[in-house]
């Protein structure tokens, strides 16, 4: 397969400084694939959706975000779980990107991944953000299904991911991603 | 059954000023039973869920939510259906409101309600908020299911709601929603 | 509070003879506090679902297990979860005994446990059955929420629950459900 | 786009033989495409799904589904929703159909239509599907969703689909279908 660049959104769903969700994307950094690339959304300056704001114009913050979706060739999720569902900030990242003219999501490939201090991981938020995808019409993969549970022991106090085997877990999704986003660029 | 008094805390989950959803509540005042208040929630001020800010301490619009949540006998979410699921901004303040000590929603009797210009309404919010809810422990009556559709019949120029058969179907659901509150107060 | 008697009907979601789920409901009937008894249904002589042959008459088992439903206070449902949902056989037992007239679940108390060899339980069924009694209205107790993992580990090679805390757990879910049938049941 | 041999199996949720689902399968095939073709799955002769006959070899109406996804180059599920999720029996087909060994879904591009009586259509069980879709692999296409409401008036005494908007939308979903599955073959 071809190798030509893969420009990838990650966008986390936790605003802590500490968010082992942020952490996971910062090791996704060390682990791309050959001409793969990753920015980081920073979604902690949006205001709250307001329809009545946005019929007035984009704040310059969502201006941002919805240029960076437009020129990424993917999106990669990267989220907490909270009250079993997806979590607020994240969605109302999500309001104010999906919305007209040109919402910027749509036919682009995307993944999830979840850390969360317990054993589940993050599955209730996933299948919710799954849906949510059906709307954007984003084209999520389905595998691998990346759920960190027992965060705690995986991440050192650095918020380095040092647990070998999610390393390779996570470089085998941004690998899957990569190559859909080429398989589908190379067909065009 | 007794008609002692039941305080009903409203939360709409859109923001903006001309929302049919906050319409919705305020219609609801016109028909609650006897014995029965209503007042209604702003979660527009409340800031992006943050655990390091809340660790700082409760910033005071969530505290003023938490109170009234607390205080509250029962809980009427009135909410849109954004992107195939709830609001952001409505997730944001239930992620404030949900965190310890004290969760204040723990064991109180809710109801949803939704209207939307489109044909289904708002089903796959509600359904996504009555998962929340499980977390929440957050008891919701199972009937009726208010899914307002086509809102722009029913309400007229100024958001009063004029369509008497979807008056009548809101106050058979607060109805419930207050008999819930009286039947199992009686019981303590 | 009273120990007024009350009768559980256990569904086990199951087919198979050394089931983990069948054997988590027999398990139940060693934790059952005093006044409750526990009856299993037998799912596996249903036909398919077809509206025509409702229309002819119940087949024999449906209607044997909507009278065991109907003379139930409460409803466990104890099932594995099949490609991220209910699995087939039991929600056709469902949908033969949600048919009208006289749903029998209507208004009855509920609880969902599930066993499974992997690490996340039965989650996703888990929701997937909540959504249902919705419909169904069945009133699910929110807590606890049994997801037992690892269950290779947990049943000896008998079928028996050996895992001390597991059984402390049912015990707790039984309990708790049990509680529900009488503080309802008393409040009539 | 080339227009290359697509050959498509249709799966309907409903036994009975006047169902508006299966009727809306029929409608399909004067709807095809060029080269398109499409054959109708018969479901109502599995047993329920038990583990321990499965391990004893596939029943052979179990067989001759598992050929029929195997040969499929694309999945249209056509199902009602029962009791907000997706009918036991075309559950029970499908568990069935994903055991291993080959599960016979990965990869294939799939989508989901709905008839009903009702308003709001079967849009519970679809997004039930859509995540069962998600363990199986099947790659559903996330536009048009399906959803036909009011099915008395749109198709006749005799079963057929006359409502011109929908025999038009249902074309465009099955042509959206057959293009992913040319997209991606012309691809590999």
């Amino acid at each position: 397969m071809s190798q030509t660049e893969v420009k990838i959104l990650g966008i986390s769903g936790s605003l802590r400084a500490k968010s082992y969700n942020t952490a996971a994307l910062r090791a996704l950094q060390e682990l791309l694939p050959p001409g793969v690339s990753l920015i980081e959304a920073d979604i902690s300056d949006l205001p709250l959706y307001n329809d009545d704001v946005r019929e007035q114009g984009w704040p310059a913050p969502v201006e941002r975000l919805r240029k960076q979706i437009a020129e990424a060739d993917a999106i990669i999720f990267s989220t907490p779980e909270y009250n079993y569902s997806v979590p607020g900030v994240l969605k109302n990242a999500i309001d104010w990107a999906s919305r007209p003219p040109s919402p910027p999501f749509a036919a682009k490939p995307a993944a999830i991944m979840g850390a969360s201090p317990g054993a589940i991981g993050t599955a209730r938020a996933q299948y919710h953000l799954r849906q949510i995808g059906v709307f954007l019409d984003l084209q999520f993969i389905n595998k691998p299904e990346v759920m960190i549970g027992n965060c705690a022991e995986r991440f050192d106090a650095n918020g380095k991911l040092t647990h070998e085997p999610t390393r390779e877990f996570l470089k085998t999704m941004v690998t899957a991603l990569a190559e859909r986003v080429r398989y589908l660029r190379d067909r065009k």
